[in-house]
């Protein structure tokens, strides 16, 4: 089939993909027509949208309610990406994210366009914390530190937040101390914010739990971007008014199987993307269930990933540096099962934390509403899942238990099920929740994060601004690609 | 074509595979047999090699030397990977590695072998040393620092041999400070071991040399174990009785020729691999011109980049994770050309380096034995390439020759000729020297930097315990992954 010369896309002008290269003339490099010898066989949509996470599916529904031919192509055999459907003691549970709290507002919004229901974290009871060989108790989700230790506490969170709140969401390299924030550390800035050693390994901890890596891993700069990017600390950490404020009644991933029924047709699986080329005319992309000719493209991935499909011409340097500085988190998330959530009748939430290993977030209750079977769900978080990843659930199941009777007793010595998600084995995510800067690249190549490359946008959570590494950061991405994507065809 | 039942590589045992593997049974994902739908066009060999650099090229050579079938197949139209010709002034030079040392006892056999011939690095005269905005000026390589300076200098250098001379290299991960030194930058240390601000730059600007990446970007067991792989800092730092005493009269990159001719049609250009699948019986490696059945694969590439390969099954999470925490450096080396070195005449021996951007080997001499042309060569490294990549070559010979200028005096504004290689816009490199363990990977998943995959077996430099990121690592790990390959048809 040869080019046609005057199609749709040939609205979109030499000049306006300059300026989506975000290149001088001089690095243009787009050939003028260059796929005919490929695209013999290939279909066409008018955008090929890569990945069918909450980020992709968003920027093909957006897409297609504009009336656009879109076609999303995922490797899987299911939607949902990050979201995954679970079943444990014969219940559908959801094993990748599941949460959704209040200023998390496109999510929340979805969720109530597809009739979907919202249950509160249950929190009622004493939750037990661990920090430095101690453990606390107290009630809901407070951590029951003494007087002086709740004080440096705050103190240091207080620091935090005066560092991450200036920062400005869309461009946090722009700020006067980029360079110093950028070239540290989380873990040392720490280490000189606070004399107290309790307190370290359990913001350490922390740090582990909300960003799957660990603080000696990540920018400071990143960091201080991520907090504002959700809100703030105490937003990321918490449950009651904050991130982890509601479940789906209905799980998660029936929010991703609602968008993907909107989308019928359109929605292709078992299309794991290979390839994507493009000229002056049109992008081709080949994936292993067929080739797609388009207008645009949206990769949707997550961004490391992103640069392990072959592109012709080659991915820009600075994207390319981009991705390999930015390693996806390491996490494993387990659920287990109990006829009955027996702790409720002992006090307790199920709300259990520490600063050791494997586990900072060892449990919360994830009891359904009507009172059984009693579910409990936790995570190993960075440094502590890449030692897990690649092992027996068997072996990962005895260590969770282990750790379950240590703070609740024998009676969760015998759970009927287990069940866990290796997400670093999951060859289409490698890793979960989401992916983490390196120090000193925020300020060198983290200005590309969103730049388009010819006719390519990018979409996933990472590229949020808002919600960065949420699902409600996902569909803002997805929002973003798809009006930047219609912007081009006016 | 059916799978033969009765083939050589039946000899290797299931529980031969399993030991390959590193994994128990249980974790066993090879198919018993899978590949017949897909292999019936592929051509058989022994053994594939995937990539065309000096690991590669060491690998196929050993194996054709002990009578088995090999293939060599290459992504780019050339051979010898991050080794790379090019041209100023009508001369070729190398634009990628070039240098020898005395310990690089690997390389410097294959030189003699070929019968080519080392010139020494010229330094007779004044080198000019920037550090802390003074210049210094001595004979030879030396630092011309005044005595305090010199001597703090040098406690800094022995507290780091100190602490590299005991490194295992097979395991770094074993000794007892594994976890303090890999969970805390290099930028940390040298901060913590010298107050002295301007040796302090001196340091992060040598560390940028050698590892093109900066110092708060590398775990310090990661650089502690790189400073003993290639000895220690005199060694990796210094020309003469050095690293970088020799290069090659011919050009290293006829090496890589001159192995590549004696492996003849076993070589392939322009094949690149985007797949490779393994079952219990073979591995089936897809190029861009052909499909290969074989034995075993050894894939010989840059390490970040070896993930970019789809296998089936997919890689164990631990491969994947060190991938994703070993970025390529950033690096653009560039040669400069007058009509003759006139800097000599000026008591210079055209060495330059400096703690500022954008360059902190601006220039060393490379002009050939017949004294002309001049010819300078000096390189961008660490953030500064990331800056600069990308970025056209008329921008960057500005900046260069205005260093230049800037040291050497008014005639260097006009040189005859300029050329340069951006590697990190290289699709096949996506950087230069070689790749960096970023803070917390080493103890984690550093010990599977050489494990086979089942009938995968790596090589690269990156996988080298001796002289890890030089040619002379790169040969050593063929000759290592040669040795695997043939130990499992004994």
């Amino acid at each position: 089939m040869p080019i046609e010369k005057e199609k749709k896309s040939a609205t979109v002008s030499r000049r306006e993909l300059l300026r989506g290269l975000g290149l001088g003339t001089a690095a243009l490099a787009l050939p003028e027509l260059s796929q005919t010898a490929h695209a013999a066989d290939a279909a066409h949509a008018d955008v090929v949208i890569v990945g069918a996470g909450f980020a992709g599916l968003m920027a093909a529904r957006t897409l297609q309610r504009a009336g656009k031919k879109v076609v999303l192509l995922e490797a899987r055999d299911r939607v949902g990406g990050r979201v995954k459907a679970g079943k444990i003691a014969e219940r559908a549970v959801d094993v990748g994210g599941m949460w959704v709290g209040p200023t998390q507002t496109r999510l929340l919004e979805t969720i109530k366009e597809y009739g979907l229901h919202l249950t509160p974290q249950f929190e009622k009871g004493k939750n037990i914390f661990e920090m430095g060989h101690k453990r606390y108790m107290a009630e809901g989700e407070g951590l029951g530190l003494d007087k002086e230790t709740e004080a440096e506490y705050e103190r240091v969170v207080r620091e935090l937040t005066k560092l991450s709140d200036p920062i400005p969401l869309a461009a946090p390299w722009t700020i006067a101390r980029a360079q110093e924030f950028d070239d540290m550390t989380v873990d040392e800035w720490f280490r000189a914010t606070t004399k107290d050693k309790g307190l370290l390994e359990f913001f350490r901890a922390w740090t582990r739990a909300i960003c799957t890596a660990d603080a000696y891993q990540i920018s400071l700069l990143y960091f201080l971007f991520y907090l504002k990017s959700g809100d703030n600390f105490e937003m990321l950490f918490g449950f009651e008014n904050a991130a982890q404020a509601w479940t789906v009644k209905e799980t998660m991933h029936r929010v991703a199987g609602k968008i993907a029924e909107e989308l019928g047709d359109a929605v292709m699986v078992g299309a794991a993307v290979r390839a994507i080329s493009q000229d002056t005319a049109s992008v081709l992309v080949e994936s292993d269930k067929r080739k797609w000719r388009a207008d645009f493209a949206i990769v949707a991935m997550p961004l490391p990933l992103s640069a392990r499909i072959n592109y012709q011409p080659p991915l820009p340097p600075q994207r390319d540096i981009l991705a390999q500085h930015m390693p996806m988190g390491s996490v494993i998330k387990y659920w287990v099962a109990y006829e009955k959530p027996w702790w409720r009748e002992k006090g307790f939430n199920g709300m259990l934390q520490s600063d050791e290993a494997p586990s900072q977030f060892i449990a919360g209750d994830g009891t359904p509403e009507e009172g059984k079977p009693g579910l409990l769900v936790g995570f190993m978080e960075g440094h502590h899942a890449m030692n897990w990843t690649g092992k027996s659930m068997e072996e990962r199941k005895k260590k969770v238990v282990e750790r379950l009777v240590s703070f609740l007793g024998a009676e969760a010595a015998n759970p009927i099920d287990y069940e866990d998600q290796d997400w670093p084995a999951d060859p289409w995510s490698r890793g979960c929740y989401g992916a983490s800067m390196t120090p000193g690249i925020m300020t060198t190549v983290g200005r590309v994060i969103r730049e388009p490359y010819g006719r390519i946008h990018w979409a996933g959570s990472e590229t949020s601004e808002r919600w960065m590494g949420y699902i409600d950061g996902a569909i803002r991405s997805g929002d973003r690609a798809a009006a930047e994507t219609l912007a081009r065809y006016k």
